[in-house]
């Protein structure tokens, strides 16, 4: 392990971070918020820069970086991000917990939006505008940033960067400069942002907050982006305007698309887009969630404690389907209420993700679409033994290894999944038991934090997502957990942005071995 | 598609079926039912036995099989079992509904358990025994059992049913002809099953239920044997004496072994048995899981409904355990009221199953191990893309092809499985929406048939366990589901049981096209 070059490149990063934090220490000039909130970020400004300088002074004997290292840097990354990030909440006592403050940055920089924030009306400007602002840089990657400014001669290190911290199977083939490239996607989420931000500015304020209309557009567009989801108001997005709602959900099905489409767009290569396989499934897999959740609200209204009229039933389906997918997990409703099969759509959706190469988390639909295709092959193998596959992809014949890739990710997805639920089922708040009967008559017991809010929790938090069902619902906080299980979580937002393995390489031993 | 020779075949094993019905009408006979209950197994009898006896009037052109014909001859085994096994139950009017009927037998055969019926104690002696006697048959798998009468040329035929049937990788190396094979593994059954029903009629009879002891300790053997999990009176094996439970939990435990290595117990090869990957794994699932429901009933046992000694919360344990991993569904408490953490064991438990070549249900625990070995193997080619990976199982190579076929089948199970809940959530039931307030004050939406339910009914029935946990917990009945429901569930038995490959194949035209 290169530990003076890794160092150097932490630096660097922290750096980075120092700098980031301005923008917030802005705001909280702006909002007059008093001495401890801009002492709350200029302290950490001042020792993130200061450390970072310090150790620049590192001369390391080797700059090259092995694959090992390429991906225990980006996984170390996300953890030192998010834990200097969560010293500003500390310092302004907006969040005192400093695990809580750990879970609300990683949830932040993974894009997660998960919240630990029980009443979201005292916190302050400067702390709601970090919050947010960390999604916008966590969607993109921090690293695809940081390519930017590393030198030409760090090519090769730069790849095993991307290769650990990209979304999916399918980046970086954009341009054959990985400096290029990432510019080039850069430029593209800038150039969303500002349409979505645009087009914010034209709703209706929200009532009550006439005043904070640029702000609230401005940390709004910064969830779209990242696909985050923290929200500034109770409620989410709820008292949103219609208008606001459609372009939010559409703006984040737009960031859910993998950009190397965009970039084909931009190259006039609308034939190749249009080929694409993911993109027809993720459009496929839209259709029919908005499709059958829709139906379910309006079939079943009459059960629901809201009861919705058709186009509040259509943009609700339209939104939270939109929210879910991309993994954002905004809400404009309490879909906790909703019926169970629109639920498990919704908890269908928390698995897939949207597509791979984009800003969204999940499994992702190409490696949907690869296992579909892959048990397809394997069923038509055993009906006939001598079949010879010739299975598919984007035009492209799908190399054998690319299929057991894939096999091998969804295996391991699950056994974390059940790990983090297995985590969290030890969790003293799991005991409380209530007796209910129901108009059958039959008395059921339900725990308070059950299986499913574990189920979903972990799920939500390891896809990215945000909000859960029942006790971690869009209404809810992960506030009733334990400062051990909040760790966990926030644990499990990395694992689930970094796609597992470049945070396993980190506990093999041989991983740091000196070499 | 060799129809003739298939149906020949089915025709073979209708008159098996029918045979097999005859102990139940003498138990009708001994019990004086009346005319009903007899006809409602003599007429089933008369009628497989003839139309089976017609069918080999049938001609086939070819006599050999295709691999895919062997495949669909042994889903279909399972489906034609199931729908004619059906009818006494609708004959005798203990279970009028067909597709309830229909679900009870699905779930007898496959070794599930999991039941239709609300009220136990209105049902007839000679149900009660024909559907614990399917448990006993269906463990040891049906086609195992017809093997023996399938002449010695057909052998070839033959090697594609037991692939097919095998629950698991591992089947039949035992002996190099088939038929001996099939024939060893019967007399070990056989020997099993009785050795645990002299051990229980040992035990001290239910209290109210002495004058049936006999009849009791057979039909709990044959849901031993099978690993099934039916049981004749209310509240399953609750009401047994402790020494009764240990006995049926050893049991179960012996069945969950993979029977070859009894074989090698045999022919004294000890070392063998002790190299055995699985069998190390098997032991440890279960100490940690004994273990870990032990300690959570003990600490936790102020919140529980119901307090247990150290005596009983030990038994419990090792009595849920045993019933749970080797998928028999068996409960000697209400593991419903249990904390999170037993019930998230439980869950865990329902997913591995137990071991390959037994007779439990499940993913296997060979699976498991194969899985985490092939998962360490990708981590470690990560760190060092120059690794030459030597994994190894049994202290044997383990194949790269045999890695990824587990990877593609624990990606397929966990597809199926969604699917299933998917449509489980289309149910009506699941309208019930309950408000309760806890102890922490905040209202919380509770749905009757909510997704823990789903989640469980469908993973119990796929894994062939039988209970599940909130609305189908170990007190409830699955007659709470819809026709359609039931019927789907009755059909994720089978896929469970064959493995899910077999069952789809039934639904590939390439499959059915006349060749």
């Amino acid at each position: 392990m290169n530990y003076k070059k890794l160092l150097r490149i932490f630096g660097k990063i922290m750096i980075l971070e120092g700098i980031l934090m301005v923008p917030s220490l802005i705001i909280s000039m702006i909002y007059k918020e008093g001495l401890i909130n801009i002492l709350a970020f200029l302290l950490p400004i001042i020792g993130l820069v200061g450390i970072g300088f310090l150790l620049q002074l590192l001369k390391p004997k080797r700059n090259a970086l092995y694959q090992k290292e390429g991906f225990a840097l980006v996984a170390l990354t996300w953890f030192i991000l998010a834990l200097f990030g969560a010293v500003p909440f500390v310092i302004n006592g907006d969040i005192p917990n400093y695990i809580d403050a750990f879970f609300e940055t990683a949830s932040g920089f993974t894009t997660t939006g998960a919240s630990i924030i029980t009443d979201i009306t005292k916190i302050s400007h400067s702390s709601l505008f970090w919050r947010s602002f960390t999604h916008w840089i966590g969607g993109m990657g921090i690293l695809v940033f940081i390519l930017i400014f590393i030198p030409e001669s760090d090519e090769g290190s730069s790849l095993h960067l991307l290769k650990a911290e990209s979304a999916g199977p399918q980046v970086g083939k954009l341009a054959t400069k990985m400096r290029v490239t990432s510019r080039i996607l850069y430029l593209m989420y800038l150039g969303l942002t500002i349409i979505t931000f645009i087009l914010l500015l034209f709703a209706k304020p929200i009532p009550g907050y006439e005043s904070e209309h640029v702000f609230f557009s401005m940390v709004t567009v910064f969830g779209c982006a990242g696909t985050g989801g923290f929200s500034i108001i109770p409620g989410s997005l709820e008292l949103m305007s219609p208008y606001a709602q459609y372009v939010v959900a559409t703006s984040l099905l737009l960031f859910g698309i993998n950009f190397s489409l965009y970039y084909l767009i931009i190259l006039g290569k609308i034939k190749e887009v249009l080929k694409s396989d993911e993109l027809k499934t993720y459009g496929a897999i839209l259709l029919a969630s908005v499709g059958l959740i829709f139906i379910s609200l309006i079939t079943k209204a009459g059960d629901l404690v809201r009861v919705y009229s058709t186009e509040e039933a259509f943009r609700h389906a339209y939104f939270q389907v939109a929210s879910i997918m991309t993994t954002a997990g905004f809400s404009s409703t309490d879909f906790n209420l909703w019926p169970n099969i629109a639920k498990m759509v919704l908890i269908i959706l928390m698995f897939t993700g949207a597509m791979a190469g984009s800003t969204a988390g999940g499994l992702k639909v190409s490696r949907i679409v690869i296992a579909i295709k892959g048990t397809i092959r394997n069923l038509r193998k055993l009906i006939n033994p001598r079949y010879v596959p010739k299975t598919k992809f984007d035009d492209k014949p799908l190399e054998e290894s690319v299929i057991n890739d894939v096999f091998a990710y969804f295996t391991l997805y699950f056994f974390a999944l059940i790990i983090v639920i297995l985590i969290l089922s030890f969790d003293p708040i799991n005991g409380t038991m209530i007796e209910i009967t129901s108009e059958n008559g039959v008395g059921t017991y339900v725990v308070e934090h059950g299986f499913t809010s574990n189920f979903t929790a972990a799920l939500s938090c390891f896809s990215n997502i945000g909000p859960g069902l029942e006790a971690v619902g869009p209404y809810s906080s992960f506030a009733g957990y334990s400062d051990f299980s909040t760790l966990i979580l926030g644990f499990a937002m990395i694992l689930g942005r970094l796609e597992i393995l470049p945070v396993l390489i980190l506990f093999s031993p041989r991983t740091w071995k000196r070499r």
